[in-house]
Parts: structure tokens; C-alpha cells; sequence
């Protein structure tokens, strides 16, 4: 891959920042956890799983700010960081699936000095990079066994490469069906109103030479009846315990489109996305965010002043329209809640 | 209402520059044809009642510029004029209904002098225009009549006073009913691409004092899976025998997550919009736009270069989504071969 989404320098993490994309390429580099916080709500960096593995570098360049008094005091000084950090974004569970981790080994560590707690939390979230990409790999892989050989794959927002620590979820099961040799065409629904599937999806697939076409969400109905989709091919935010997944809005009506079309709709997430302490979507908060990405653009008011609007980040799919879960343990198949909890069962703890 | 969507001025004709709403509200004159096909193809006017009413002037302004040599010599030299016309925009089956009733009227003109041909030709255009607007208060009135007294209603694209002589079809029933006492609250979907929705909806029921929520075209479904959605009502650009519905690309989403809502699914549109020399939806041609519509906003790339890109402007809804018709001569129930028939039967011809 010609860039990346995340990179850890030894004592800065380097993000390259989205929101200034495809325009330009830049990275922006980050030495304070306070910087990493308003880069993952500011959607400098976004996508479940980097938002995870960004949380996990943030918190360890708060341990090389706080852990010089060993790693007690640092665990009770984490404690804001951790908060801040999961103040961020309501929605995503990796993000404090990894504060969550990165709380436990720092909690493991009571007794040792600082310098050995600031090495460890360092890597710890390198692990958790690792592993991102790897479980990406994974099931990348699995995934892509389940596209036919010549396929047209719909996906929706970018749960690609800039949606990980690299290689992708959905665009990951992309990827590994293109390396397996198989020929992929991506429709791409931009994604309003951050248009990550204009800015983020279009840009990384063609920079890899994967044909990929661009719609508006609203034309993915009319193109999923006319026939000749393969696949609905997403990502996720949260999956609850059901089976139910909560994705970038518009996502459910995709599904709801897609099961009236026998189009299979699946979803590739990292088990790190998994809740099983959330029964079912209604239980999931869904991010509200300002009505100014919905009435500007590039600065230009595109609606009349004053127009209320509302703003949901993301939907909830029912787990009923949901064909395949595709994780980096297997693929789980409906009843889910049975599925989902052999797959976590099955995988070794980090 | 405080703002008129055209306007004839004797000699020329004036129309609300769409393209530039809600920045700023310009009126362009008009006394060529050629320009008024420009206007058109341009989307300073658009709307299918609009475009048809439109056309109708842009034939009487051609018949100022080639009647003086009498009637007969006026039908040959329109004959460019009509293709001209025709050629703007595919989709809408008004342009052809208002272009086929000028034609006919000049063709029962020959043998008479070209000043009382030129008067006859503006005459029947300001008829166009003066049956539009009555057309849309009848159909208004007839569609306030499903709506519940305090109501939720979601509409797609501007099927409003922007898009007919003045009053609206979808937004008609809207006004009508909001004129009949109810209360009504409008979600407004912004239509991507060209932001019909955002940029002229959401414009002119701020002006009316209407209740307007906007929201991006992929929230809708999840808002009606919520609940609290009375109806879906829309316009229509051709409506095919059978009742099949060619409207604003992401109608026909809508009508799928309507129905799986249990949410009624309403079409506002006059006779002139129902094309009973189509069969069903499959034979009414559908515009493709420029890619660039996609691509770029406010002259600001929003999509990497070089991406291909699809851009339908309609879809295709079919009848066994639609809940109900509504025109200016009743309301049209399934199954709708028979009931529109009826309708326009019952109808005076013009």
C-alpha cells in the first residue's frame, strides 16, 4: 500500500489525516493523548478499528507523560485519559475495547517502575496494531471465498485500509478476493455527509487499481434492481450480541434493499467489534453530529439559513438482513447470538 | 407566495434561477427559445410541470420570432424548434404532453395570419401555465385529505412551487393541508446530487412558514424505521400506464423501506405527467448526467480524479409500491391501469 493510515514513530504517532482528503496527502504527527482525542473527533482518523488502535497510541503517549512515578500512580493518573479518549465518539466499540485493554495491562504492571509501564503500554498498542492488520488479513481471506469469481461488490462509507491500522475490513475482503486472483468491481456509494466513500473508498481502491465506480447513496436502490450485484460488502461500528450491526448511516436501508433484491449483505468487522455486553442494536448509542456537514460544503452554505436538520453518524441493521458475518475466527451465519459467541470462544485472548 | 417560479412578461419570460438558490435569488429573462432550451437543459428550471410549462413559452417566444409569414409557414419553421425542446431532457413526459398541445394548436391555426398565429401560441402557453397551477390546488386539496390532522411527512427531491407554474404537487398537498388547518412537519431529504431538497424544499417551506427538517437521502430509512412517519409523498416525472413511477433518483428506495414500514407511499402529479402510451416503467427513458454533478461540489473536488462515475437522475418505482395517486381528478388506487384510465377519461381534455 503506497500510504498509511497510522504509524507509530517511537515517540509520536503519525496520522494522515483524512479529512483533507483526496485533495491533498498529509501527515499530521501527534505527541500529546489530548491531540489524539480531537484528531479521532475531528475525524482526523476514523473507522472503528483505527479509531481503536489510535486510542491505544494516545494512551501510550500519555503513560511517556505520566508514567515517570511508577506504574501505580500511572494507572490512577490514566484514568482521565481514559475518559477523554472514550469521549470522543459514542458509537465505535473498538475504541473502548482498546482503552479497555490498554487499561488492564497498565493495571498488570502495579509494582513495576515507570520506565518498564511506559515500554509496555508502547507495546501494547503495537500489538494491538499488529494484530489489526493481521485479523484484516484474516479475514480478508475468509471473506473473499465468498464472492464469486467475476464479482460487482456494493460497499458503503470506507471500511478500508483508512479504516484499520491497513488492509481494511469489507475493502479488505476486496483486497484478498483481487489477490486470490478473482476480478472485483466496487460500486461505492459516497456516503453522504462526509462523503467517505467519495473521498476515502474511491481514493485508496484506485490506488491500488481496483476498478471502482462512485454513486450517490441514493442511487444504490436503483442499481442493486436492475441486477448484476454480487455482494453488499460493509463494515461495522458495533455489533451487538444478536447479530444486530450498527454502521455509517445508510447502511440499514442498503440491507433492507439488498434482501429485496436476493443480494447477499455481508459484514466484515474485526471480533474486536463484537459487544456481547450489548443484547440487541437498540441498545447501541448512535453519535448525533452537527447539522453544519449537512447544510456546508467546502465552506458554501448548500441549504437555507436557519433549516433545522438532523444528523444521525450512523443506523442500526438488523441482524435478520444480515447474510454473513465475516470476522478473522470464521464466518458466522444466522442465529447469531450462538454463531458469534463460538467465533469469540474459539479465538485466543490477546 | 413570495417568489415566482416563471412568469411571462408579454414578450419575454422570466425564470428563478434554480441553480443558485438558496444563495441568492435571481430572475433571468428569456426571448429565445434557444436560451429557454438552455434554461432547461441548464436546470435553471426544472421540475416536470415547470419544464412543460416552460417549454410551451419557449414556443411562443420562437412563434414571435418566425410567425410573421403566416400560419402555415409558422408550423414548418417550429418544427426544429420542438426538437430543440425536446432534446433538453428525456425523463419528464410533461416537456413532450406541452410541446404535443402547442403543436397541435398551431397546426389548427394554418390558413390564418401569423400576428393572430403568434397571439393564439401565447394564449395557449399562458393557458399551460394558469391549468398547472389550478391542476396543482385540486390535487392539493384531494391529497390534504389522506394526511392525519397533525402529521409527519417525509418528501424526496422539490416537487413543490419551484417545480410547477407555482403552489406544488407533493408540496401542494403539503400547503393544502397546512391551508386546511392541519399541522404539518416536513423531513426533507436533500437529493443528491443537485440538492433539490436542501437547496429548494427546504427554501420554500422556510418561506412559507412550513416546519422543515432536513436530512441527507440515506438517514431516511432509519428515521422510518423510528416510527412517527405519516406518509412519504413525492412527485413524479412520467407515470406509465400501469402506474409505474419515474421520479428523482432515490424514490424508489423510499417506496421499498415505505412498504416495509407499513408507511403509506403518496405520488402527487397532474394527468399531464401520466404517459398512457407507455406500458410500464421499463420503457421510460432515464437521464444520465454528467459524472461531474458527483465529483464536484462548489467547484471543489470532492472525489479523486479519474473515478468512474454513474449518475441515473431517475428511478423507477413500481406501482405495486405506490399507495395512492394523486391528480388533479381524483385519486388513483391500485390496480392502477384501470383507475387512471378512468381518471383521465373523466378529465376534459384541454
Amino acid at each position: 500500500m503506497s500510504f498509511h493510515t497510522l504509524a507509530w514513530k517511537g515517540d509520536r504517532l503519525v496520522l494522515l489525516d483524512q479529512t483533507l482528503l483526496p485533495g491533498a496527502e498529509v501527515y499530521r504527527e501527534y505527541t500529546d493523548y489530548r491531540g489524539v482525542a480531537e484528531a479521532i473527533s475531528g475525524m482526523v482518523v476514523r473507522g472503528a478499528p483505527a479509531i481503536g488502535v489510535t486510542a491505544a497510541f494516545g494512551i501510550a503517549l500519555a503513560a511517556r507523560e505520566l508514567g515517570r512515578d511508577g506504574a501505580e500512580e500511572l494507572c490512577r493518573r490514566l484514568e482521565p485519559v481514559y475518559e477523554t479518549l472514550l469521549a470522543t465518539r459514542p458509537t465505535a466499540v473498538n475504541l473502548s475495547w482498546a482503552v479497555e485493554r490498554m487499561r488492564r495491562r497498565a493495571e498488570g504492571l502495579v509494582g513495576r517502575p515507570g520506565e518498564e509501564a511506559i515500554e509496555a503500554l508502547e507495546v501494547e498498542a503495537l500489538a494491538i496494531l499488529r494484530e489489526d492488520v493481521a485479523a484484516n488479513r484474516r479475514l480478508g481471506r475468509l471473506g473473499a471465498e465468498l464472492l464469486p469469481t467475476r464479482a460487482t461488490v456494493l460497499t458503503h462509507c470506507n471500511a478500508g485500509a483508512l479504516a484499520t491500522a491497513g488492509y481494511g475490513t469489507a475493502l479488505g475482503v476486496v483486497r484478498a478476493a483481487v489477490e486470490a486472483g478473482k476480478q472485483i468491481e466496487v460500486l461505492a456509494d459516497e456516503t453522504r455527509p462526509l462523503l467517505q466513500g467519495a473521498r476515502l473508498t474511491a481514493w485508496e481502491l484506485l490506488r491500488d487499481g481496483i476498478p471502482v465506480t462512485l454513486l450517490t447513496d441514493n442511487m444504490a436502490g436503483y442499481r442493486l434492481g436492475r441486477g448484476g450485484v454480487d455482494a453488499v460488502l460493509v463494515g461495522a461500528d458495533r455489533i451487538a450480541g444478536n447479530g444486530d450491526v450498527a454502521n455509517k448511516i445508510g447502511t440499514y436501508p442498503l440491507s433492507v434493499l439488498a434482501r429485496e433484491h436476493g443480494v447477499p449483505f455481508y459484514v466484515a468487522a474485526p471480533l474486536s467489534t463484537i459487544d456481547f455486553s450489548v443484547e440487541d442494536g437498540s441498545r447501541i448509542p448512535i453519535e448525533e453530529r452537527s447539522g453544519l456537514e449537512v447544510t456546508h460544503w467546502a465552506g458554501v452554505p448548500v441549504a437555507p439559513a436557519g433549516v433545522s436538520v438532523w444528523n444521525p453518524a450512523f443506523d442500526v441493521t438488523p441482524a435478520s438482513n444480515v447474510s454473513a458475518i465475516i470476522t478473522e475466527a470464521g464466518i458466522a451465519r444466522p442465529p447469531y447470538r450462538e454463531s458469534l459467541r463460538l467465533l469469540a470462544q474459539a479465538s485466543p485472548a490477546p
